[in-house]
């Protein structure tokens, strides 16, 4: 890196960073750019951009950069940024790795105020690549400069020409002037680089058109939020397709996210980690929340950002945003109809809906009579099959203006066979005709091209495959008016480092005692200091009566006489993880054996994980109808979550649970309930009482309010005890992990919760 | 319907029908068609089949039949199929429903000897179409005709024009004589009559080119599995896809499958049903077996058939047939390697298998040392990422060379990115000149219609979206080598009315001891009757001894001495489903308490279930490390099936269970087990001991063997528990079903099963 004087670091660091339309115009609209690192052989990435900004008539400057020689075919090439007539508002640095730290000190200096950078090598390529990223984060912040990438393949504005990418996909882009790559107002903004390519050519065939593509690459400046928000002020733009491969920047997304609810612009997103996630999951603390795939659902879906499980559900599924209605969770609410002329491929649809948990509804026996008196009879059944009848334009048309009058769908999927493809007049005009009706979608049985782009260029939502149709329809119920509140920074900025630390564990009783003003009740229990219990019960007594005697003289002892035996008897401490593994914990004590339970733990726990347990937690062994697991954690990404789970081994084996952004009110925690199976149980089973589910719901709004102090950055009480209506659920174990405190505080005594737990009184519910 | 004479029916029931090759020449190459209604009406589907024949160059005679009028357009019509100047060998008759069977009879007249039947309106269309398809099957076999429908919308054979259909989507197969469809070797045969037309349209898009497509329609006749296996004579046929609906005629499908193993010939098959079957499992008698998915997926693998679940799966699936070689259960443990210029493209692959329980295995560092000295350095991790130098064919041909031949992968997927689009020579060539490797496929990312068909033109199995790659990856192991014997006849033709009727329940006794000869052993029990064990302990004794006393008392009573308590006391009756949900059922009883549990059961039930019940069944409570659920059911297509399941309310929440066709040895038993969740607390889950695994695929096993005998229709043991390593698995309870006895001998004393129970001798396990 070139050194500075103290003069020119001052000039540069007064400059002040492009944001908003600013950042857009130099993004995606620059005047003047630079490809620095351009190359002569047409074989080399670096060789595309020049090739491609010529083809596609890009009307602004563009100067290529390349030290080693004079001329690329006709074009003058400068040896360096410092030569140029003028400044880019944007240079594309296509230099090798060890280079590019360098190359934007040169930016910085000729005051370009953007740069994207090809190169990768940064903080994927281990300590020396994390020491580069650090370096380029410097020299970025020093000049206030920009940055897309590393590891960008760069941008592209199809409106005007301006073709600023790498990517082999766009070759076709070029040669036609601006607007051959078809011309279209949805951004794509994209984590692989790649993918943008495959977006651009995939679309095509998908009848999707692209106003901006942005291959966003390792985020050390710009995000995907920043970017898309930039462009929102554009009334071309239309909405939104995003690839995600993380939540970085969360924070961003998220602002971008209820700027565009605001606006009405959907946004669909198909984020990669389905099962990558569950090697995450494998080093996280818990093993619950980090990491995990639900995590993204939970956070997209709090945004209104709509999530696809396929690749043609990304290509196909924008225009269906906005069509359907939001229901109260969970989302398989939606009343779905098929009409069809295939029973064969209608069904495939169906299968594919129910595989998602969307159930299609049938019509009523009013809404098949309707259809019989308007020359559309169909059998009863989940599917309006018309048969062959209904490639009839009069009889599909009654069918589709039944159906979507009737009021019994939220969305009705028309699903059209063999004449679609040669015969579009037939079953599919009556569907264009009513593209106008929000609720209305179809399916194309056969390959159908034509069929397909008459249907889209109409606006009505056209699938070419049953999963692209069922996958879009479960995820595009409308959940924009329920966004909440612009967050506007990135939580993973402040929490990141926090909970890369180790955080300090509270023990059973401090843990209540934290939860218990937030309304989280625990089975009545006490603090014991096992010294104080005296010698074992056979010790001092060999007769008959032994039991009574020595729950006085524990009561006695502690103040407890009104705890109900038999009792768990739990070491108390911190340091344990799992207390059961280490032999910490006794279960169905009663008085006579407590002291001695007491005695062995403290034996165990010593033995097993060198840990002096000095004080027990004894709980009364309480009984319900089925246990379940709460916690609360801060993702380092998206922040607080609540989580629902089954409880016990459940919770492990089948991840039966439900995650939100937290804090949740008792509504949707209740819908939470809905999405874990294990409540089948606490619901009336089998002739068992039904479960307090209220009461659960509540514990669990209650535990999500954890996200309104910053100190707490994970909790989970397993189990929660969940009782016959009206009866409450307890909580019979919990542990709070608090952020650990900075070095330079270590004074504990300030903090109550960190004292040796708290009294009788306190820790009463 | 038109009467007979005696003479006709003699020398019509004389016929022999065809079968064989000589069905596949009437089917698929007849000599001379009669079109039964054929219109002039260019908008009705019964116009089609004549300019469709005449347009793609059929050279056989074709005979349109109209009462209606004397010529379509320059074609001569005939009145009726008597009018012919000769005899046709296929008649497709394009008649309206209610004339069906009139016209069927007609061809049978003329001796025609197959007919195919467009008309719906049978078995599907309650009792009067099933009334008009039982005349059908009546008349088809009056004159030895085979028949395909009814509700079939044809039969194509791309190789010599017979363009034999009513779809809409075979319009452009006409115009350009024989072969214009794309000439190929894969038969289609479909339930849906729309599929064929999708297939051949899409398969046209995917490379996939067909020598036979089939609509079956209703199957009176004419099954899949015998049309595929009248094909598999034929030289030219390389393959075959199916799209079902059912799985009626399992046993010929299955016949089909075996011969097409034989011959090294695959077959795919998409099959609906994965949603549907929830709604069929509802109305199952225990709501376990029935109508579920998985039996599907027990069968076809059985049969060596691969399925996919997503359409373009199906298309562009099969060429990777035999390709990956079969591993032991779970299919899962296929070794699949990625390589890829493209992180973000192939982790979309790497997700979708994930999805599907298919991990992609890393190269090891030796091969990642090979990689780096051939040139194709990659990072360690799950893929390998060439980057951008992936895209230089010498990098990419390193790849390649050095995963294929370093032993670690079955199969090795590349994903190439853009370049594919534009500059094939880059990485896609080295993937096609390495065609004849076994273990490759590949992935593009863009589209790449050029790149694609050239990869499929080689011969490597090559995938447009991530979803139909992992799908088929996952299908894709070969299981035709172990495809079982050949059952030559429909199971369901057998089973079906008997599973219809009622069946007879054994009580548990008697169940018990039904398995016992099989080795399913279960924890000990006496059969004891209620009026035999005196009045409740408390009546006849109020001093402290009263346990003790009571227990010999019962022993005397018993001759059993030596039974261990507690016990659990059960009702003994065939008559109760869920004894527990009537009172039925009292655990932890010790000896004082027997006598009046016993007679609190009988009070209990005849209260809630109005049943008298005179005996209970004792048996020692034991414990062990979990419960486990071993059912056997003969399923009315697909015969004989034996499950494993996680015990209790686990098998209702998450079906986590493994289906396989019974008999199984213990080989297949415990790789089901692998498939099952629940095993994992079994396998030293947290610190408790192992629990004894191949003592519950003994039982598993042994509950298979049901099959062996033609009484049982179903059978449930449930729980069982399964004790640590070496201490076996034991029936905790047991239910059997018998199939019901026909109404002619309903003397059950001949039945040993249905006395009042056995002996503690034969109870004994």
């Amino acid at each position: 890196m070139a050194e500075m004087t103290g003069a020119e670091m001052t000039r540069d660091a007064a400059r002040v960073p492009l944001r908003g339309e600013a950042l857009a115009a130099a993004l995606f609209a620059p005047r003047a750019v630079a490809l620095v690192g351009a190359s002569a052989d047409p074989t080399k990435a670096s060789s595309r951009p020049l090739g491609y900004l010529r083809g596609s008539g890009y009307a602004g400057n563009v100067y290529p950069i390349n030290s080693g020689r004079r001329s690329i075919g006709a074009e003058p090439v400068y040896s360096s940024i410092e030569d140029l007539p003028e400044v880019p508002d944007h240079a594309f640095l296509m230099t090798p790795t060890a280079a590019t730290v360098g190359a934007v000190e040169q930016c910085g200096r000729r005051g370009v105020p953007l740069v994207t950078v090809l190169a990768g090598g940064f903080a994927e390529a281990g300590p020396a690549g994390a020491q580069r990223q650090r370096e380029l984060e410097q020299v970025a912040a020093r000049y206030g400069i920009r940055l897309l990438g590393p590891s960008s393949l760069g941008v592209v504005n199809t409106r005007n020409g301006l073709t600023l990418t790498a990517n082999a996909a766009f070759a076709d882009v070029t040669g036609a002037g601006a607007g051959a790559g078809g011309t279209g107002g949805i951004v794509v903004a994209s984590h692989s680089g790649s993918m943008i390519g495959a977006l651009l050519s995939r679309g095509r065939v998908a009848g999707t058109a692209f106003s901006h593509l942005v291959s966003v690459g390792g985020e050390v400046d710009l995000s995907i939020g920043e970017i898309c928000q930039a462009t929102l002020a554009d009334p071309a733009v239309t909405g939104y397709l995003l690839f995600l491969e993380n939540l970085r920047h969360a924070g961003e997304l998220r602002a971008f996210a209820a700027a565009a609810a605001k606006r009405g612009r959907p946004v669909l997103a198909y984020k990669l980690g389905r099962s990558a996630a569950a090697a995450e999951l494998a080093t996280s603390h818990t093993g619950v929340l980090a990491g995990e795939d639900d995590v993204a659902d939970a956070f997209l879906a709090d945004c209104g950002i709509a999530r696809v499980h396929t690749l043609d559900g990304l290509l196909e599924g924008l225009p269906l945003l906005g069509r359907v209605p939001a229901t109260p969770a969970p989302v398989a609410a939606a009343r779905v109809g098929v009409v069809t002329t295939t029973g064969g491929g209608a069904a495939m649809v169906v299968d594919q809906l129910g595989v998602r948990g969307v159930t299609v509804v049938g019509p009523s026996a009013a809404t098949l009579d309707a259809l019989a008196a308007a020359g559309a009879p169909a059998a009863p059944g989940a599917i309006v099959d018309l048969t062959l009848a209904g490639t009839r334009p009069e009889v599909m048309s009654a069918a589709l203006d039944t159906m979507l009058g009737c009021g019994e769908f939220d969305l009705v999927i028309a699903v059209v066979g063999s004449s679609a493809r040669f015969s579009p007049t037939f079953a599919v005009q009556p569907i264009i005709d009513r593209a106008d009706r929000p609720g209305l979608a179809a399916f194309l049985v056969p390959h159908a091209p034509e069929a397909l782009a008459s249907l889209r260029a109409a606006g009505v939502p056209a699938f070419g495959t049953p999963e692209s149709c069922a996958d879009t329809t479960y995820a595009a119920p409308d959940h924009s008016a329920s966004v909440g509140t612009d967050l506007g920074t990135d939580v993973g900025a402040d929490v990141g480092a926090a909970v890369g630390g180790v955080g300090r564990r509270l023990d059973e009783a401090a843990s209540y005692a934290l939860l218990a003003p937030l309304g989280v009740r625990a089975a009545e229990y006490r603090v014991l200091t096992i010294d104080e219990l005296g010698p074992p019960a056979a010790a001092t007594s060999a007769t008959g009566t032994a039991s009574t005697a020595d729950g006085a003289a524990v009561s006695a002892a502690t103040g407890s006489a009104d705890l109900r035996f038999p009792v768990a008897v739990k070491a108390l401490t911190g340091e344990l993880g799992h207390k059961s593994d280490v032999g910490g914990v006794r279960l169905r004590v009663d008085a006579a054996g407590l002291a001695a339970a007491a005695r062995d733990i403290r034996a165990a726990v010593a033995e097993h994980a060198e840990v002096d347990v000095t004080q027990v937690l004894v709980q009364t062994m309480e009984s319900g109808l089925g246990d379940m697991l709460v916690g609360y954690r801060v993702d380092p990404y998206v922040g607080p979550l609540v989580l629902v789970a089954a409880g016990g081994v459940l919770t492990e084996l089948y991840a039966d649970r439900a995650i939100r952004l937290a804090p949740v009110d008792e509504a949707t925690a209740a819908a939470m309930l809905d999405e874990v199976r294990a409540t089948t149980v606490l619901r009336g089973y089998r002739g068992a009482p039904p479960g307090d589910l209220p009461a659960l719901a509540a514990l669990i709004a209650a535990v999500s309010r954890l996200a309104e102090r910053s100190d707490v950055l994970e909790a989970e009480i397993n189990p929660v005890l969940v009782r016959a209506q009206g009866e409450g659920a307890l909580a019979l174990d919990a542990v709070v992990h608090l952020r650990a405190q900075p070095a330079a505080t270590p004074n504990t005594a300030d903090d109550p919760l960190a004292a040796d737990g708290p009294t009788d009184e306190e820790a009463r519910a």
